[in-house]
């Protein structure tokens, strides 16, 4: 295939150094489906023969049913999936396998495949999303009232709704959803066309091509279209914020699932025992897709690092997109699976959520805005009075409303009992009704919302 | 400012870790600016008096004005801008001031003031994208013809015309540009009034905030809020993919900028001596704009692992939200500049190009597609034909159409005098007239769509 | 500075890329050292004349005395810290300054100078990570016997001692300290005589220099020096598998000072409150240790990207390699210093742990053990066994000792009354008394051995 | 094998999150030699009988040869390579195959085979190293009086020999091999007998496995053993720096490949052709390396990312950190090869390097050294008088030396006849005789000294 020039064969090392087949056998479908577009229109133009055309496009068609049933081989002499189509196809039409090439380089070939093969990894997030989303928001509906601690800094804060909290990771991967949906818009051009890196003196119709393989338009600059991996990082960044928002969704239901926590009991389909230890119950699945985040990122730099600094046009460093992108589009389409999972059949144990609730003062903002209310104290002295009250009730071994009215009144004369209707926990999230806020009333809401938000989608 | 509840002081090494002021008195206008809307909106909910309100805003306006003027004084027992402001607030109106941090926290006031911040970051990408698509337009109409040679591999391969070169940088800086506006539609949500993560009891209008702050609506999920860093990722990313292309035309201007290249003078003004050898005109710019491409990606990769598995709501890691933003985009700011200025100034070697695209046998693949055209030869076995013939121009030390015709009729004897008419860069160049292709004609032709996107813009 | 040949003067944009002043100035005690053992080499290989060398040392000794005592100031102009001294020289000395950059180029200089503050920075991390292995120890030592939950997954697994937990982390610092060991002895040679990439023809002795400043010898290879940032890299990289440590260490803090697990009391010097929530004790220190190894993760990402296929000799992207060492230095600092002092200060709830240890069956593994010592039972049968003990307890709401020796016999007839002395956490921990085991006689070993090392270091 | 605990059978997604089969039965010959080790240990103990361990060992070397000839079958439902094996040791064995597990968890059994496998990894990368440096030695023996230029910049700075450029390169790979070596050192420990996380009450002789499996002692703490990937970590960042190196040197070759450059032929078996222009030579191979960096780097940022936060022990997220490892040490081994070959058989045209030493006046440091020597002038002095030399051949399109002497007199009266002596490129690199500087003397020296350096590894 290298032309007469080569007298010697390639060096083992370089036979595997060089082969990409071992990876890229994975965009065949893309490859064949490719080279049918491209063999039709060359047909149309009179670049081919009508006859012709149909030999390729059958010998194709025959190829593209071995695989199927039978997979690619490998042989690492074809380098490639191209190659190793191409030769399929001569063994099967003869010679005339040999115009399919006309017009067309591996440049813009590899380009196309791979960018089709992207573009369904990007379509298969946005679903991946989307079982999740419907999880969340049914989970959220049916615990819009269910309280649990809120935290920050993982220290108990102020009461919240479990809804409210799965609300939040509805937020997230709603705006995960949209940068994949930038994605697939920005990278809505078809490269083939261009050629090693210059377009073509054949008299192509790119649209034609275009149109076939459900692209938007052909891309304006055959440079850049032999040289961009845009479209691969797009997806790798979009990947990327989403596995580290599933990272914090894990590592909230890990440490839920932790005896002292005893929040939820996650899916029995999605923990495992223990060699070892038998009574252990491990949220694997969570772990692993927290785990996984690291290895997204990691593609993601692979491919930033590999695309630094290279000149135009075609460098065989790009060789080096694939592997990453498959890797991360593999981790992403079993994280997402497995979230989706995990939100949909884990049991929140709401009595020792409302329990964990209840420890750590956590209406002492309540006392505190009752006071600027009800007082007119500015927010700041109100704020030291309550530190004042969160200390006794420390001292005396009592929740905040566990304080008598005398020693509340001793710290400030302006307390009087009405404060006791703030300092529970169900008064401090009924009152939280702000928009946006943790509220039962605004959580029923933005479920609402969020289901007409999922029915646009 | 901690109630009364912390006997000990914090530590000289608290202090010192915990004191963010020395990075994030950066905000102190968004700060201010958020300040002012809220206290605004206090007023007109009636949590506060319009007299505190008016007295408030004054104070808050005579800070800004000291700020402005004399910087902001750095007192690490203040720890952060938004103590510092409120701390200087309180010398100015007296505790009235402490009315001011009614219905919010620190939690969204941060989120708040920094997603303004970064959208202003945003905003400055892409004036500086403009600024390098600009250059990019005008040197591509002025060098629509000028003949280079395009480099696979870095070897030269086919000729190509610069202002096609060019061309492909104003693809990838569009691109570019679309992530940044991506990121800030996005972004668009304004936090305050999210509080600490549940929202609040007071009563507020949050969309009257949003407005006043220039988003197009308020946040929807009070925990997702404060929890939330997307808009940063999404800028360090936007980011990380602009440093990107830049490091590649950096490369080239590096790379043609050797003496064995000779392809581009630099602008005096981004190039230096050398302290020890005066003959030196290094590219100094373009290397660092270059070498700027691993700090964006290291700052990215910072956030990124900062987040990961972080539970909801704000913790404190999320304090290591600003250095790295606040680094890539100083290093954004300076680079997109210096790329403007090296687009726009640099001197371009006409003869120099065009000789080099003469060298390498770049048009050997004219001879293919001749013989594709001319001799209705299946593509593969034309390419192996030119094999031939380039094999013979090589061992004779001569050009491709330095052939005489006997040679290349000795290889294959449908070749004629005809073919001559291919080998010459230029009618490599006309001929590649493909959409997006590199023929003056195209190029002109892109230029001028170009020049429409931009004014779109 | 630039000799004649530049007309224009460098252009804004140009300054500012350009100076490195801003940061590399931290560099000036190192750069006035280079300086002084170079112009003592000078004169004594007869380069330049005692009587000037005197001079130039003494106005050395100057400026070293005013950066002390002011500070250095800033002027881009003089680009970076190399240019600020010498200028400053030039003013106190006259012409003869010019004489101290013989034999000498930027190149070698700064790589001299970066490469001893790098070496500072190492000295320092392994007296902070001194610090906080002697911390460790100590509480070790003091908790031998002190019972904990062991976790694997963050599920409950079987009871361990804190004495045992926490040499465990002196066993990952003390791998660190090793590295940082290797990265010293690695950079102990001095690039000063490299000048610009070529080395020189003036005669000079670099192993004088070397000496003076303290390295074990001269580097050998000049095109090397000068290209070389690998002691950088080496700071780097132990410092993100140090900083990784610390994170897990953090974690566990954080998780542990939670409400729902209540394990620890972190010293009041490392806590924070919380502006609108007076009665938290916010683990910052803790969050912040365990988000700056995401900034020291990123620096390292940065100089990585930076140096990825720069071709010899020095290139201008290498002056990115300073800020993100820097960066990384200082967020190392802080965090060890950190970490000792929560390591030394935090209070224990020996209570809970205990309580906490005794729940989720953890000494399942110990029946199962028992099963395989006392019937001879293959542990995989016993592991079975062991399984349906765990389900019946857990069926029953009693812990595993809690079940009927009736109810045992039921689910295996092998198993007698002895097997109660295995299923307390008391005996379960005194049992696991193999080597690195957790038994307080082994803990105590361990921590006989840690002190020695200790002073070996 | 989960014991009776689990009705539900894990559902197909955590199926194939959870297996690690696919990719952890690499670790087949370590977890066979790991439990032959662990069996024979507890048979000397007595812990099982001489009789049942010698049914598991000879089971156990059946399936090593049946896997060495087959191949390992991946079943899902078995998880990893540990229950594979002890599965079909089950269907050779019956029964007794249980007892192989006793005293060890798959925590300590997978950290054990892990690190063997790393082990190894370490020593093939010594091994590829090794062979780099022979390369570099002999290619640089053979050059070491080739003339070339040196870059800073990629701008001609100074003339420096072949030879002693090839040696920067084994200076930075010798650094390398001493990372390598650092690591094994470090790693030298045998985790086995950690069991779950805590040790075991049985009788276990872990110096005996220790050797057995050719480590230099047991690990000290079980928690650690468990915990600790830091020779993964150690293992990655020694690659990720040699990929750098590595990544350098190919930069070099594919620039030094280029027409315009021309100062290398690339070894045939290293380099391809192109599908459409069978005259290219492309640098594939170099390329190649230099791409792979960024997957290795993205590999080490990927186990960085995963370990970030987690709280002992072994969390389940560790499972990731073997692709990762896997990937990055195929790549290094392949990456290692290559370089070597393209070290060794590459061509250089000393004529063309020669010629391009020429341009760009290169001995203008030359210049002013001779300056500062034979007129005692202060070096910046020299500088600047050398700076007009350079502007004014520059204008009349001579080299330095072609400048008459006359007009170098008009420049500065104290210039003579004899400065030409120093201007030609021979004599530039000649007189660079310091100690590591380009003189082909002291290349020789280096040479020698490498040599010996080689024989010591």
């Amino acid at each position: 295939m290298w032309g007469g020039r080569f007298a010697e064969g390639p060096s083992a090392i370089m036979r595997e150094i060089n082969a990409s087949i071992p990876f890229d056998k994975a965009l065949w479908r893309e490859d064949i489906a490719g080279s049918r577009a491209h063999v039709a229109m060359l047909a149309r133009q009179g670049i081919v023969s009508e006859a012709d055309a149909a030999a390729i496009d059958k010998g194709l068609a025959q190829i593209a049913e071995e695989y199927e049933a039978d997979g690619v081989a490998e042989d690492w002499d074809l380098e490639d999936i191209h190659m190793t189509v191409e030769a399929r196809l001569t063994e099967i039409v003869g010679p005339v396998a040999g115009r399919l090439h006309t017009a067309r380089s591996r440049n813009d070939q590899v380009a196309t495949d791979f960018r089709m093969w992207v573009r369904s990894a990007n379509r298969r997030a946005i679903a991946g999303i989307d079982a999740v989303l419907h999880a969340l928001v049914a989970r959220a509906d049916e615990h819009a009232d269910t309280i649990m601690p809120g935290f920050t800094h993982l220290q108990t804060a102020q009461p919240v709704t479990l809804g409210h909290h799965l609300l939040a990771y509805f937020e997230m991967l709603a705006r995960d959803r949209s940068r994949f949906a930038d994605a697939l818009e920005r990278m809505d051009e078809c490269p083939l066309g261009s050629a090693a890196l210059a377009g073509t003196g054949f008299d192509l119709d790119r649209e034609m091509i275009a149109q076939a393989l459900d692209f938007a338009r052909p891309t304006c600059n055959s440079l850049d279209a032999v040289s961009d991996r845009d479209f691969a990082l797009d997806y790798l960044m979009a990947a990327s914020q989403c596995a580290l928002h599933l990272s914090r969704l894990a590592e909230e239901f890990i440490i839920w699932a932790s005896q002292p926590f005893g929040f939820v009991k996650l899916p029995d389909t999605l923990s495992t025992g223990s060699s070892i230890m038998p009574q252990k119950r491990n949220p694997d699945a969570a772990e692993l897709v927290r785990g996984h985040a690291g290895r997204v990122i990691g593609c993601t730099t692979a491919l930033m690092v590999t695309m630094k600094g290279l000149p135009l046009a075609y460098s065989k460093d790009m060789q080096d997109d694939k592997p990453p992108v498959f890797e991360a589009a593999g981790l992403m389409d079993l994280s997402l699976a497995a979230m989706a999972g995990m939100v949909a059949d884990s049991g929140f144990d709401k009595a020792r959520m409302r329990k964990a609730a209840e420890a750590g003062h956590a209406t002492a903002t309540d006392l505190a805005d009752w006071l600027v209310r009800q007082a007119d104290i500015p927010f700041r002295e109100a704020h030291h009075i309550t530190g004042a009250a969160v200390k006794l009730a420390d001292e005396k071994g009592v929740a905040l409303d566990g304080l008598a009215i005398e020693d509340l009144k001793a710290i400030d004369s302006r307390i009087d009992e009405r404060v006791f209707d703030a300092l529970s926990i169900d008064a401090s999230v009924a009152a939280r009704a702000s928009y946006g806020g943790t509220a039962p009333e605004r959580v029923r809401e933005q479920v609402e919302d969020a289901r007409k938000r999922l029915e646009k989608f």
